[in-house]
């Protein structure tokens, strides 16, 4: 199966500047020109997907855009990916065809080369492990151990419900990350693959600080409210903004002045809002209209 | 699980000057000079180990030194490494843990960073992903396509039997392809994972070329006797090292000139043995002591 497989995605891979050897030797040689940040998701059948009910190429598409994705929330470039496979004996050929159908127009879209991998058939479920590589930006990396007291919490696009759909179909936030980078002075970010909660949560104890939230603020997704209508389990739409993992939208923590200009300026067609300020205090916490502050737990999708 | 295992390994990694941010942020951060050399292997349960028969400290370490030989056959010097694991979930943290505590003895002894990884779990057996990231020296990388006819071809160690135990605890030939691809000219190289006949067909067909073997001078590892005397199913202890795979061993293309000079200068403390000559006829071939030539069919690890 891999040898045939090799030949098929030989005749398919675009050439690329950065990949200076690919496919059919023991390693590729990439182009890089200082530091390189790198990143790694595996998506499990049972988990992150089922097979019988998600077409293929969805789930080759999510395995890349995951990574892109952690790549964006470090103001890093995207360079490559290297794609292992893990695939049921029965169909392997056509699945690992069909993942990588999924994987190739998003690479492409972001200019990624894809430097090789592993195909391998097992008796187990599909596994799909993409470790992606980027470059840092002149600016260097946004990290989530920046984020000061008295800046701003934002986030881009809309929050909440992408189970019904986005988590699989998001556009990795790599142009926006990017953008702002490069013109404006951001001191942290991440992206939410958790929850929102849960990742800003993750910014403060790197950061050492805590964050107050204006929940009229949030912008929550037309799907939280969908999902909290189907569901009608009491769960808010809010609640779903707040605590849904996987919107792959970013958190950053941006100075006040720099704040103002961005809101001001609007360089993005994505929206981008305001939701709340860092601050000196621990933990997470709700601010409401009149200055009130209550304790907020942070919760998402936590990693069994 | 998750989050408890990175609190584990956080204590438990060293700081390595390469790693210029390390675990705890969405990407990691290496110190690259120049350009990257990148390879990933993926291992499963029932085609690469058994768990119930095997330490998961040799599963880990292997997981590393397949990608490592993978650099050792490029005359990369390793750089850093990134794990992604799918682990049952019953006993998940105490395996991640003992995984690691085979491979990061490893990694420090090939002075490579972990650059984190993805940690999960699900309900089917284990897998784990590896992706190495190295570098050039300044004499470039080893292809498997610069063989020339009039090459000599030489291996490292001596073949065959591995799987009574040295496919799990060899060690990678990256000290040993450092040390050649700096102080001799070296046309080619690739490690043997799939068996010395089928690994030097793929430098042939790069190259476009063939090869003629010297079935006498082919180095027959004990393992290899051992085997055949177990098995007493008629396979011969050269066959053995024609074809069994996972000896992690080097195939080199020397220049005739520099062959002699190598074998008359013993740099390594390993055996370096010429075993035939690179040919410009496709195929493989073997001569015997009186210059008679008959093909030999490429044989070992077909990957399904």
């Amino acid at each position: 199966m891999e040898s045939e497989f090799i030949g098929w995605l030989r005749e398919r891979l675009p050439s690329h500047p950065r990949l200076l050897l690919g496919l059919g030797d023991d390693a590729a040689v990439l182009r890089m020109s200082h530091n390189c940040v790198v990143t790694s998701d595996l998506l499990t059948e049972g988990v992150d997907f089922y097979l019988a009910e998600c077409d293929p190429r969805r789930i080759g598409r999510k395995a890349l855009a995951v990574n892109l994705s952690d790549l964006a929330a470090m103001g890093a470039k995207p360079v490559a990916a290297v794609v292992a496979l893990a695939l049921p004996r029965s169909g392997a050929l056509e699945l690992a065809k069909q993942l990588y159908e999924g994987l190739l127009p998003l690479a492409d879209q972001f200019d990624t080369a894809i430097a090789g991998g592993d195909t391998n058939t097992w008796d187990g479920p599909l596994v799909i492990s993409v470790t992606a590589l980027g470059e840092p930006t002149e600016r260097g990396v946004l990290t989530r151990s920046g984020a000061k007291p008295g800046d701003r919490v934002l986030v881009t696009g809309s929050l909440g419900g992408s189970i019904l759909g986005r988590h699989f179909d998001f556009t990795p936030r790599i142009a926006e990350a990017l953008l702002l980078q490069e013109r404006y002075r951001l001191h942290s970010a991440t992206d939410i693959s958790d929850g929102l909660s849960l990742d800003l949560s993750h910014i403060c104890e790197e950061s050492g600080c805590g964050a107050e939230l204006d929940l009229e603020a949030i912008p929550i997704h037309d799907d939280a409210t969908r999902l909290a209508e189907q569901r009608g389990d009491g769960v808010t739409p809010l609640a779903h903004a707040l605590s849904d993992g996987e919107d792959f939208e970013l958190i950053l923590a941006v100075p006040p002045e720099e704040t103002e200009r961005l809101l001001r300026e609007k360089p993005l067609a994505t929206p981008l809002t305001c939701i709340g300020e860092f601050v000196q205090h621990a933990g997470l916490w709700t601010r409401d209209a009149h200055g009130a502050v209550t304790p907020l737990t942070p919760r998402g999708y936590r990693h069994e």
